[in-house]
């Protein structure tokens, strides 16, 4: 299989599809964004030939190397293991692991518990407090594990996959109306990374289906 | 620091404990449980101590070569890394690639929708609703991703981390009563790793903390 530029299935405001989009600008890999809205048409994750893509029904999804890769940190791990420059894993082994534990805690332990489907279960009215929820418990943990492995990033000085993971979740509180303010170490780090060119060329206010009223 | 025998906190029933119970028996690794009974006492795992070693007050947590480490996934993968042997990740980029997909869209997608946490926030009368939908909607994009990657395991013909998910996770839709006639692939994997000495040794009802009423 003969594999052309690598194709990002991606909605703007997706913290998991913002993910992958940072790991793809720092490594520089050229691709292209096939947006794939969950809110029009009724979601059109739901339709038939993206669901044959992602039976998961949810983005981001590549399309990479001949292969269809879905679930944005097992994308993440691809990447850093096809396309090893600039490395978003660190040498030592404990550091890898101190990087996957702060990713794991939010890809796992605090984004599905806030994500678009899960809160409409929920249900409308309790929809706001669920979230918040979520993500006050996730940080209360996060910002201790932070204060014992983060330099100027989340682990060390280099960034690495747990701010891919960090920034977009911080965005999601900020949407979320958490206040962030018992959070001064998740909160200085986020601030350090999104100045750096690759958080912001990937950030849900520049993408093409970025809605005109939210640009920036 | 000098690090003695590798401690494990576990409870028997969590299946993210159980994922790392099977990596440390595969790759026979002599370890010491310490069990955590997320029940009792209102939750050890809230105990100040227990907070201290993992401040999301989750199992499991494993401490070893003088750090602790918790998030299963994470775990597995620092094991992988300084006991390669037996692997539990193909050497293969992309097939690594499906069994971290497979991996993450149990410990991501599924599980922690229907952890004893959110349930609780669900309320008593629509936990068993709540968790079947989780695991059904999972199942149904799983089966038909392993349809594609499965040879006698999930990824091909040799046990891999996604495996190590896949056994707690048919233990946990069981448990929650979900039907499992409509997902054949998975089913018949779920066997065929179940008569493993290391899926045996570790299972839930064979630990130091089972119940005696449900040992066997």
């Amino acid at each position: 299989m003969q594999a052309g530029k690598p194709i990002l299935y991606s909605y703007f405001r997706s913290s998991c599809s913002w993910r992958v989009r940072i790991a793809l600008a720092l490594k520089g890999i050229d691709y292209e964004t096939v947006p794939i809205n969950l809110i029009k048409d009724g979601g059109q994750q739901f339709s038939k030939d993206f669901q044959a893509l992602n039976p998961m029904k949810q983005v981001p999804a590549l399309k990479i190397d001949g292969i269809t890769i879905h679930q944005s940190l097992a994308i993440i791990e691809y990447l850093e293991e096809t396309r090893p420059t600039p490395r978003l894993l660190p040498q030592d082994p404990k550091k890898r692991a101190s990087v996957r534990m702060i990713s794991d805690l939010i890809a796992g332990g605090i984004q599905p518990l806030q994500n678009l489907s899960v809160l409409k279960q929920v249900g409308e009215e309790f929809q706001l407090t669920w979230a918040q929820n979520a993500i006050i418990s996730g940080f209360n943990a996060l910002e201790q594990i932070l204060q014992s492995t983060a330099g100027t990033y989340c682990v060390g000085d280099e960034v690495t996959m747990a701010d891919l993971c960090l920034v977009p979740q911080v965005a999601n509180a900020e949407r979320f109306k958490v206040d962030c303010t018992p959070y001064p170490t998740i909160s200085s780090i986020n601030k350090r990374l999104l100045v750096l060119e690759a958080f912001q060329v990937t950030h849900p206010c520049r993408q093409p289906d970025t809605p005109t009223e939210l640009r920036a």
